[in-house]
């Protein structure tokens, strides 16, 4: 089934990109977690078409809205003075609130998000056996995988506008590890094209701890940004480079750093199920991804064992070559994962192709919207995979610590 | 996580008896099927709230809203005249239309239920550690359990009200199932209190395939009755029950009897994944259910083996002690499942109980609604669930027997 | 997959009937738990055949024998000093130590236990197409299931020998469950035939907490007797009726009795993975199970609420009617399960059937071996998998109470 | 749980690398394939310590030894040719044969590995808390996770050791696929250190359908090179660069490229159970990896789009930057991964470390056995892990593609 993250703490999804919604359910939070609808939108409006210059011109409310999962006995008021929601049905007219804020009750939490920028007529290009099926994407597998009964609509199901449920279920991971271990996730774009920053977030933050006043500042620094990085000398040329290279018509590629600090050490079950197994999945998994590395990366093939071995001594690792994680468990150390984002499919540019019924063509984007570096928004969505990922083996792990007393009633 | 069925044909689901709404998610359905939102919302209508007299006086409308999983090429139109949702978030007003028909994708479908007819004031009396718990409800359990954390106006998510989910994820394998195979998912109430009924479905459905004009007369039948029974004089008695139980401020047991006909043979998994550990787990899992039997039942105690086993021919199965599975695999003899229902917990009478922190008291419901017989309702749900379960069943028998036709492209 | 119980405790084996042996992976028990090798063997002598005057004549010796997951730091010849294997392959000859006692490590545990005493000659009747079908047996089914490739040889990997593994795997979970909270597993033959026991488990064992000394006396009573129950009256009119009913050469159905005593509460997650709805399908799943039901179990359709009820003072329920659980949670008072066994298939009778390619035949077993009552020897195979689920819900319940003491490296 | 693959096609294992042995079960094959012990003992081979001259010193024999899953109806004899096991337990002695071959029966099978060649008394420096931590390995993090209940010996669970089952699963899931498509699976070696093969797998095998006589000469040269690597100068300078780090006492990383030929299109679920999604965490969460690509890889962050899309014509794709999949759905083309592992951790270096009670020490490696270079023997490993993969995604596409015709019996 189509789950993200589990078997204890999942996400689990449904909804095309031109379609009326996203719905997403979040399962296995504990309970006793404040949620506040706007904590999670935060969140959510990085991830937000229109949200960057540099992004697709799509734009998109992406109002999240909580109808399950959240309750505040204290003040019910509070807890429901979310956004209002009418429906017309069968001549009848009926409504409610949602949630604003509430706390978590260890049942799974359902939030939509409503699609209301839809310009499905920009698709018919595509529709049917005679729909011409865009080099790169999933149209021609999926045509034919689901005998033709597929929504091809700016991607349907497979488009990047999925991840508003990856986003929506980190956020809630992150809300409980930020309370309780004070772990925060962060990501930087690190190379676009050629460019390739100078600083990164893997040199920033060495150790077990990390300030929070550098994370803050680290933070500010990369939503100030051209792009989202915390190197901004390379941000402004990278966004450049974006520019020119949609001015051309054409797409580019960017690698983008996601790092995990003031992280719970010896969370993950070793091997089939490691963390690091997950994460690469994961992270590795999202759309247009090529590449996943872990810690120092491809780099160690080159390396030899007494270079890239880290240290140990009384108050920690003296290196993070192993990126956070050995055989697959936590150390303490920030998690470190990098992630190859191949150039956008979507170009203006001429190509070779065929349509559904294989007849050959020479295919061109007649309209439509894109992003012209895919990398450019995807930060958001790596760091709430990695924290879902993370969050579901904290859970694990505490299961393994039986406590008799959390198992008395009377 | 909380997933019914599985793992390749599988209902997700959130959302409390009292919250804004319950959010389903339904996986696994082949692409290709035609749903239109009527055939579900004809199948929600049996389990609704106020569709019977002798059910809760709480009245739901329980429209389904299809937000994510459908698409028709042919049809925008007609694929969008389904409910329109309109929200207003932080000042702003937007909306989308859903939709009324479509066919699957192969992709994850979204549904949600609004609830408008929450009566939230009346459950005061239950808030907080000084709430009081209703003597055979979950209250005490999941106030700690959850630390206090819980929704726990009328049941929250424990609410017989989360049967919503049950009930389109099965309706779904219901049109699927009656499309390929022509199987048919029936139920009848065959036991209030001390009435029985005399006539069974069991009786009714003896070979390996049912006439259709018998189905259809039969389904009539039940859905005339005053009771959802094949037995019309037991229905009008048992009715007769249920009101002077109700009467009386009390609550009645009842036993429900749940049949597949056509049913596909060669379905389930065996040994630890049988369909038979699947059903009487799905089945007797159900909210109130304190009993499950398949074919025979319990009443095989009593007898030798001569008598039990079924003759063979070959035109199959002379008999249906089996109930239609054996070694938990299907036969394609009538699919037979008994359940029985204890009387609703919530009574008017005064019982001895304790506050959630466990100060004793005289406990009295001081106002709120219930179903007298929770049988009364159950039916639609023990039918979905069984479709559901047949349908994951059939899928992964199909799994099995690869046909490289299929995995062709050019 | 064949997995019983997980996602966190659970049980995953492999082997047929009259195979080289039954292998048996036991996941998720929480590290530092001691096992020794006889422990386990303990209760597999309890499912043993040949080990009880009513159950089948085959006389297996079922050693189990450990190859992973334990180990002892200090001490390895202790650790080590188990069943020794010899392998003679491809001309070479090699040998190893296996586990007699150890400390679980977290990591998965592997069991073999080899099948010394198959006599496959006896089931040549039932070999290939023109193979004859047991009726109430599996054979026909997984034939055509199979397309013919099945091991037929005593019901293959359908044979009640399959609970081998549920033996070890809910050893485990008793070990770990007794040492953690003094939880006990008990079972007792309550119905042969008409015969129905006076005494019952669920009589003896009625509060939250149970007495130590009335545990042990009642399992003494029970070992000691004619068939396992704790009324040994009965036990010896139910084993006098077992032995004429072979004599005829028939068989006979049985009711068992289930209970686990001083339950730790609080276990078990809401709904669609409630401790009910796999209790239900994981003992009313078993092979030859009919009927399944909790605390009052089918008797609650007879009565009204206010019967029904159990009161709750200070000091806990006062009544089981619930069983233990309550919304599928455990409430600490005595898990209550009882399950109806049909007569064995196998009988010597004559009877209607058919070869596997459908031909009519008068089929009569030539010669084999058969329990003529299965509830004789399943007791044990009941609490095993009561302690399986009992387990996986204990862990469950523990992931969601996250301490940062267990997150600390440095 | 420990599960490779799944939910349909999978592999669960027991046992640490000093340990009586390796308890693998595969699940989910269909009824009907046939399965050699040597078949499976082929690709066992090529993994096994010693059978490498760059590899560990240690010298396994590694017998598969098939203890249930498998059937011969025509020849029992024949089916059980396979090795003796013998077993002395509490004073008496039993043996069985097991399987030298047979059909799949759709059930799982079961295999076990004896460990045959342990030296534990090597281990002794890093027994208990007093036990020294090795840089690079999991020693200290599963000390700790395990409360100090971990088999420390050679790495215990987490040993490379466990990849037997990954061969195991994946022989199974190689034979499967190469009855039914064609499918073949390679692998080479293509970086040692900074030298780099010219040669890759990705050259030759461009097309969606691949010669029967490459592939088999491809085959040849790997297995007679040097190293397994389709680069034969490459090969030879590769060997000599380990064997000069062995001698220095320190190790080297490698990338190793996996690649599937005659691949089924159409598998592989989109988005969060995509088979790009399983393949990169599969493959990149083996043990030692660091970085993991598909197609042409982390290289697409620096291309345009325009360059990066693979046209497409009639007869498939023209190229195959995106290495067999797109959306996570297979095209037909070749399957590319390649994967890149860190250097051998065990060097006999001094370096600093912390006893596992955090005591800081000098550590060195008092005696031991290692691999310079773990990619040496990785690719099979990795090979297998491919095929279960896409062994799981061909059972979940086929189980959309409902027919009727597998659901009958009479």
């Amino acid at each position: 089934m189509e789950i993200l993250g589990g078997p204890l703490f999942g996400v689990a999804a449904a909804g095309e990109s031109h379609g009326p919604g996203i719905t997403t359910l979040v399962f296995g939070c504990p309970a006793g977690l404040q949620i506040k609808r706007q904590d999670v939108q935060h969140y959510l409006n990085r991830r937000r078409p229109g949200g960057n210059k540099h992004g697709t011109p799509r734009n998109e409310k992406d109002k999240v809205i909580f109808l399950g999962g959240l309750f505040f006995d204290k003040d019910h008021d509070a807890m429901l003075a979310g956004p209002e929601v009418q429906v017309s049905a069968d001549g009848a007219e009926f409504g409610t609130q949602t949630y604003e804020m509430g706390y978590t009750t260890g049942e799974p939490i359902a939030a939509v998000v409503l699609s209301t920028s839809n310009k499905s007529r920009h698709y018919e290009q595509f529709a049917g056996s005679q729909g011409e099926a865009r080099p790169g994407h999933t149209d021609l597998v999926k045509h034919h995988k689901s005998k033709g009964f597929v929504d091809y609509r700016g991607g349907g199901r497979s488009s990047y506008r999925s991840a508003v449920s990856d986003v929506i279920g980190g956020s809630i991971a992150r809300l409980f590890l930020q309370e309780t271990f004070g772990t925060v996730f962060l990501s930087s774009i690190c190379q676009v094209g050629d460019l390739k920053a100078e600083k990164s977030l893997t040199d920033l933050f060495t150790g077990h701890t990390a300030d929070g006043k550098l994370i803050d500042q680290t933070i500010e620094t990369m939503e100030n940004g051209v792009i989202h990085s915390v190197d901004t000398e390379f941000a402004v040329a990278a966004g450049e480079l974006i520019k020119q290279t949609r001015i051309k018509g054409d797409s580019i590629g960017a690698m983008v750093e996601v790092v995990g600090v003031n992280m719970p050490a010896l969370v993950g079950e070793p091997l089939y199920q490691s963390l690091k197994l997950r994460l690469m999945g994961s992270l590795g998994g999202l759309h247009a991804v090529r590449g996943c590395e872990i810690g120092a990366g491809a780099a160690v093939v080159s390396r030899v064992g007494s270079e890239n071995n880290d240290p140990i001594r009384r108050d920690g690792y003296q290196g993070n070559n192993h990126g956070g994680m050995l055989g697959g468990i936590t150390t303490g150390m920030p998690l470190v994962v990098r992630v190859a984002f191949k150039p956008t499919s979507t170009i203006t540019h001429q190509q070779q192709s065929v349509r559904k019924n294989l007849e050959e063509i020479d295919y061109q984007l007649h309209k439509g919207r894109h992003d012209p570096c895919v990398g450019v928004r995807a930060g958001v969505t790596l760091e709430s995979r990695m924290a879902i990922e993370v969050m579901n083996g904290v859970l694990m792990h505490q299961a393994g610590r039986v406590d008799p007393q959390n198992f008395q009633l009377f």
